[in-house]
C-alpha cells in the first residue's frame, strides 16, 4: 500500500513536548480541554502540547471527563497532580477558594501555572500568589491569569486601535456584563452563589472580566470606585445533593451570600472615568459582556453576544460620512484570525481559550512573561475589594490600594 | 365658482381658543412652535390653539422668529407678555436661570404654564415654583414640565408595558444619554457651559431626561445616589459676541463651569438599583438617550437614535423562541400613533413636542393636571442636587431629600 | 403695549405667493398638506406658499379635510379647481386612474403640476402626460412626479456618494419593498387591490418606488427585466360601502385584480444587474423600502424603517478597519438637514414631502425643471409594463427537470 | 502514584470504531478534519471516529496536513484510499470535477460517503451518483451531501419552526449569499473561477447553499426559475504556479469561465415564490448567507454573519407587542446546543461541520439515511442547471421600451 504514516519521527522530535495537568473539569475544564487539544491544530506552536492528566475529586466523574476530553490519565487529589514529575504546566479550573493553595503548590514545584479568574477570593490570597509568581519567575517559571476575553480577536483589535492612538485621549468607559440566569427565584443555590466558594457573585464572576477588559483596553488602572451591591433574591433552594448539580433542588432553602448585581463608578489613573455593571438579573441578556471606550479621536464598542464584531468610530473622518463601523473581525490581518477560516466565517467562544493556550505556550517556550500576570490579577482583586468596601460603606468612593 | 371656504363659522366657534405666548425662540422655541402649529392638524384638540405671541430680548431676532414660526405678535420683555390679558398659556423655552421668575409671574397672573426642563437651576427655585403651581392649581391654573421624551410613542408604550405588569418586579435600570458635541476642545463656551445660565452641564441638560424617564417608566422614585462629575476640557474659547451664536469664537478663553459628564449609581424606592451616565463626550453618539429596564418577567430598551423602536423581552415566552423583539412603534394601537401614518412610516423628534401640546391642551380643557407636574420637576431637581452633593463629597451616596 | 405684529407688510410683499390646489385628501393628501404648510417654516422658500383649495368628491368630507389640514377653500370637482385663475399649482394626490386627466387639464391650463406616483396606470397615459409636460415646459410650466423617497436625506446622501464616485463602478442593485398588510385574507378589497383604479398592486405601489430609487441612485436606467407576479389571496371581502373605508367589510367578496407580490431581475444600461421585490405579504415588515448598491469601491444600504440611517462601506479603507458604517443622517452637512434639529435628532416620513415641496417651489421660482420629471415617471412606467409583460409571457421561467 | 489511565479498555471496546478517509485537504479539508476530531468530544457518538487517512496529490503537502490535522496516514492517489480495507467512510473535500469518480468508486467499494457540495458539476454526473447511492443503500451503505448550513443551530431551529407550523402557509422566500472577494480585478484566476474545475461560479459555490436552504426550510422544491448570470471581470491574472496558491499572480491573464453573480426568481411547488442572489461582488459583505421566509402566520430571517441568531416574527402576537425577535440560538433546548456552552456563548462556523459529523455517524450507526441525500443533491443540481438554461435563453428578459 502507498499509505504512509504522517508524523515523521524526526519532525515531531524537533518540537519539545509540554505536558499539561488540569485541575477541575466542569464548564471551564471543558473549554480549556478543547483549547489544549485544538491550539496546535491551527497554530504553529513551539511546544507539542500533551494532555497528561486531569484532576477531580470524584473518581468516576473525572475518569469520564478524561475519556471525553482526551486526557491521558486522572488524578483525584490535586497534590498528587502537582507532585508528578512528568507535568510541566498546571491549569487551574476550580472555584476561587482553591486557586491559592493549588497555584502556590504548583509554583513551588516549578510548574508553569495558568489560573482561572478571578485570581483568588481575597486580596490576601492574591498577594501571596503574586508574590510566589514573582519569585518563581526568577527561575523561569511562568504564570498567567485566564482573562480569556483578551483573546477574543475583536477585543485584541480594540486594544491595538487604542494602543495605536486611534482613540486619542481616553475620556470614558462604559462596561456592563449582563446575564439573566438568576431571575428565576427557584434557581438553586449553586456554588457560584456561596461566598465561601466563589468569593463574590456577579462582581467577581462577571465584573472581574469587565475590570480587566477596561484596564487592558485603556492601558490605565482604576484608581477609585463608588459602588452598590444588591442581592435581589436572598434565599434559594439548596441543590438536591452535594454533587453540585445545578437545576435540581431539594425542599430546603439556604441563604445567598453573594451579590446578584454590582454597579459602580470609577476613576482611572490619567483622568478617564467609567461606569460598570455586572448582573445576573438582566432579563433577556445571556452573556452580554459589553464595553465601550470613548476617546478624543474615536471610540470602540464590543458585545460578547456578537463577539466577532467590533464597532469603531473614527472622529477624524468627515462628519458627513462618519459613523460607527461594524467591523467583522474575521480578516486574516486581524489578531489570531490568519489561523482560521476565510473572512466572514465566525469563530466561537471557545476560540478565546484556544488563543490563550497559543499565547501561554508561546511565552513558556520563548521564556517571556505571559499576560495577564498574577500581578495584574492581584490588581483586579484590589478593585473588587474596593468595590465591596465602597458598597459596605454606603457608597463612599474608596481608593484602590496599591 | 363652486369653491367654498372650509371652516364654517359656527364649527370653529364651538371650539374655544387657547392663546399661547412663548418666551424664548431658539432650538426649543422652534420645536415648541412647530408643535403648537401642528397638534391640531393631526389630533382633535378640545381647544383651538392660537399662537398669540413670542418673546425674545432682541427685537429684530424675535420678529424674524415670529414670522418664520407663525406667531401673531412679538414681545421683547417677558413681563409684558405675561401681563397681556389675551394670553392663556405661557410656554417657557429659555435657559434655566429664568424659568423661576417667568413661571412665578405667569402663575401669579393666572396663566397656565408649560416650562422646559430642568424645572430650575436650583432646588430652592424649584420648590418655590412647585409651591406656586400647587397654589395656582386650586384656581384651575395648570402647569407642566416639558420632559418631552415621555411623549415619544415608544417611551409611552414602555410605560404601558411596565404599568400592565409585563415586566414584573423591577430590578434594574441602566440609563445613558450620550452626545459628543464637546469633544472638540475648540467648541466655544456657549451658555450651556456656564453654571450661572444652565445650572449644570450634561447632568441637568441630559441627565435630567434620564432621571425623569427612569422614574416615569418604573413608577418609582430614586432614593439615593453616588456620583462622579467630570469636566474634561476646563477652558474654551469665548463666543465672538454676546449674541450667543455658537460656532464662532473670539481669541479669548473662559472657564467651563459645568460638568462635561456625569455618572452615578442609584437606589430606587422599592428595591431596584440603577446606573446612569450623561455625557457630551461620547464620541460617535449624537443623541443616544438610552434606557433599559430589567424586571422579573421582562425587560424593555429604548434608544432615541432609533426612537420609533422599542426592544421588548418577554420572559414568559418559551426559552427556545424568546428574544428581544424589535417593536416598530408605528401601529395605530400604539400611543399617539393613530393620528399619523400607516404602520412602518416613522415620525420624528419634533412630534414628541406635538404630543406634549396635545396632552397639555387636553388637560387644560378638561381641568385635569397635566404630567409631569412641577412637583415632579422639583423631585428631579432634588436628584440632580443629590448627584452634585455626592460628587462634591468625593462620592458619598447621598439620600435624596424629600 | 409693546407687542408688535411680526410680519412687516413690506417683508411679506417681497416674497411672491404661490397658490396651491390639491386634488385628493386621503393618506397622500394629509402628507402633502403637512408639507405645504410646513416647508416655509423651516426653509427659506422663494415663494410664499398659500394653500388655496383642496378638492374631493364628497362635500362634507372635503370640507372637514380643508379645516383639518388648513386649506382656504374646497372644491368637489377637480375641473373647477383646475379652472380657477387664482391657482398656480395643482397637486395630484388621487389614485392612479385619474392622474392623466387631471394632469393634462392642469398643464393645459398653465398650472404647474406635482403628481403622485406612479405617474399613470398605463404607458399610453404616461406618454401623453410626458408629452404634455414637455410642451408646457416651453411656456415655463413645471411638472414633477412625487417619488418622495428621493427627498429622504439618507437617500439624497446615497446619491451624492454615488455621484462623487465613492462607489466606483456599479455592479449590483438589490431592492425590496416589504409590507405585510395583506397577509390577513379578510382585509377588504380596497381600491389599491383593483386594477381599474390602481393599475397594478405591489408592483406599482411599492415597486415603482424601488425602480425610481435604483435608477436615481445609480444614474442608470433599467434596460430589461425578467419577472414573476403573484396573487396569493384571489378573493377578498368587499368594503362595506362605496366610501372606500378600509377595515370594514360587507358579506360579499370580490376578485383581487392586482398582484400581491412582484419579483424581478434586471439589467441596467452600463452593465449592472439587479434583483427586485415588492410585496404586501412580507410578514413582520411594515414599510421596509430597502435598497443596496454594490460598486467596485464601496457600497450603500438603506431601509426606510430606519430612514435616518445610511449604511456605507468604503472599500478603499484598510481591510482591518473597514466595515459598514452606520451614518446617522442628521448632520447639518447632510442634504436638507441644516433646516432641522441638532445631530442625532430624527426626522420622520412626512419630511420627505416637506423637502419635496421645498425643491418643487424652488424650481418653480427659479424657472428650472424639478426632478423627477414626467419623462422620468414615464420611464418608470415602461419598466412596470415590461415587468408585467415578462410575467405574462409563459415559458419565460425554466422548469426544473425531475 | 494515584494516576490512572482514563479510557478503560472495556469501555472503549463497547463503542465500535468508524475509520474515515478524507480526500482533499484545503479549506474544506481543514473544516472536516476539525469536525471528525471534535464531534466525539462534545457529543455521545455511537461510533468512535478514527481519522485513518488523508489523501492529496502532493506528497509533502498531504503529509504536512496529516500531521497538522491529526490523520493517521497519507495517500497520494484517491484510488488507493478507496481501496483500503481499513476505511469505512470516504469524505470527499475536493473540487466538484472529481466528486463523481471518487464517490462512485467509494460506493462501489462499499464505503459510506460524505461528499462536499455541490454534489457534482453536471446533472448527468449527479444522476449517476444518486443512482449509485440508491443502489448502495440497499446494501446498507450511506451517503450524504455536505450542505453544512443545515447544521447551523439557527437554521435547524428555523426548520423546526416551519415544520411546527409556526409560519403557516409559506408565501415568499428571499435568499442571498453575498461575498466580495472578487471585487478586486487583480485577484487571480483560482480554480473556483474555472468552469472545468468548479462547474459554475457564485451559482454553484454559493447559490447551491441558498437553494438547499430554501428547499430545506420550506419543505418545498423549486419548480421553475428565471435567471441572469453575469461575469463582471472576464479576464484575471493566472496564478503564479500550478499549485493553486491564491494571492500570487504571474504576468499572464486567462479567461474567467464562470459567473461572478447569479440572480433568479423562482416558483416553488405549492405556490410560494422566491428571489435569489449569489455573488462574489457584494462589496462589504464577507459571508452574508441570508435567507428569509415569509408565511401567513410568521416569518424567520437568518444571516450567516450573525450565525448564532435567528430573527423570528410571530404574527399571532398582539400587534402592539409584535416584532421581529432576535433569538440568540444558544439555549440548551436549541438544536445541537446542549453539547456546548451556557446560553449566550457563541459557537463558530466550524461547528456546523461538527454537527454534520454527529448526524452522519449517528445515521451510519443506526442504519438510517442521513440527509441531505445524494438524491437531494441531484435535485439542487437540477435547479442549478435550470438557472443556467434560463440565463442562456436570450429573450427571456423583456426589454424596457423607450
Amino acid at each position: 500500500m502507498t499509505s504512509t504514516p504522517p508524523p515523521p519521527a524526526d519532525a515531531a522530535a524537533t518540537v519539545p513536548a509540554l505536558r499539561v495537568g488540569m485541575v477541575g473539569h466542569a464548564f471551564m475544564g471543558a473549554a480549556h480541554s478543547h483549547a489544549w487539544r485544538t491550539a496546535g491544530r491551527f497554530f504553529d506552536l513551539p511546544r507539542r502540547v500533551e494532555m497528561a492528566a486531569v484532576c477531580g475529586r470524584d473518581a468516576a466523574s473525572v475518569r469520564a471527563s478524561a475519556e471525553r476530553y482526551g486526557w491521558e490519565s486522572c488524578e483525584t487529589d490535586w497534590r498528587a497532580l502537582v507532585a508528578r514529575p512528568d507535568i510541566d504546566v498546571v491549569d487551574i479550573c476550580t472555584p476561587g477558594d482553591s486557586h491559592a493553595p493549588i497555584a502556590l503548590a504548583a509554583l513551588a514545584a516549578g510548574k508553569h501555572v495558568l489560573c482561572e479568574k478571578p485570581l483568588a477570593n481575597s486580596v490576601a490570597e492574591a498577594e501571596e500568589m503574586a508574590g510566589a509568581a514573582e519569585r518563581a519567575r526568577a527561575a523561569g517559571v511562568r504564570s498567567m491569569v485566564a482573562f480569556n476575553y483578551r483573546r477574543v480577536p475583536a477585543m485584541a483589535l480594540a486594544r491595538q486601535l487604542v494602543a495605536d492612538g486611534r482613540l486619542g485621549r481616553i475620556h470614558q468607559v462604559r462596561a456592563s456584563y449582563l446575564q439573566d440566569w438568576l431571575v428565576d427565584p427557584e434557581f438553586p443555590l449553586a456554588w457560584r452563589l456561596r461566598k465561601d466558594r466563589a468569593g463574590s457573585g456577579a462582581l467577581g464572576d462577571l465584573g472581574a472580566h469587565s475590570i480587566d477588559a477596561a484596564q487592558y483596553l485603556t492601558g490605565r488602572r482604576i484608581a477609585s470606585v463608588g459602588a452598590l451591591l444588591e442581592t435581589f433574591v436572598t434565599e434559594r433552594p439548596l441543590p438536591a445533593s452535594s454533587s453540585g448539580l445545578s437545576g435540581t433542588a431539594s425542599g430546603e432553602r439556604g441563604a445567598v451570600t453573594v451579590d446578584d448585581a454590582a454597579v459602580f463608578t470609577a476613576r482611572f489613573e490619567g483622568g478617564a472615568i467609567g461606569v460598570f455593571e455586572a448582573t445576573r438579573f438582566a432579563t433577556g441578556h445571556k452573556n452580554a459582556m459589553r464595553i465601550e471606550i470613548s476617546g478624543s479621536l474615536g471610540s470602540i464598542a464590543f458585545d460578547a453576544e456578537s463577539m466577532n464584531e467590533l464597532a469603531f468610530h473614527d472622529r477624524t473622518e468627515d462628519a458627513a460620512t462618519a459613523g460607527f463601523r461594524r467591523l467583522l473581525v474575521t480578516e486574516p490581518t486581524h489578531p489570531y484570525m490568519d489561523a482560521w477560516w476565510p473572512p466572514g466565517h465566525l469563530i466561537g467562544y471557545e476560540h478565546s481559550f484556544t488563543h490563550q493556550v497559543r499565547d501561554f505556550v508561546t511565552a513558556v517556550a520563548e521564556g517571556t512573561d505571559p499576560r495577564p500576570s498574577f500581578a495584574e490579577g492581584l490588581q483586579v482583586q484590589r478593585v473588587l475589594a474596593a468595590v465591596e468596601s465602597s458598597a459596605a460603606a454606603l457608597g463612599v468612593h474608596i481608593p484602590v490600594t496599591s
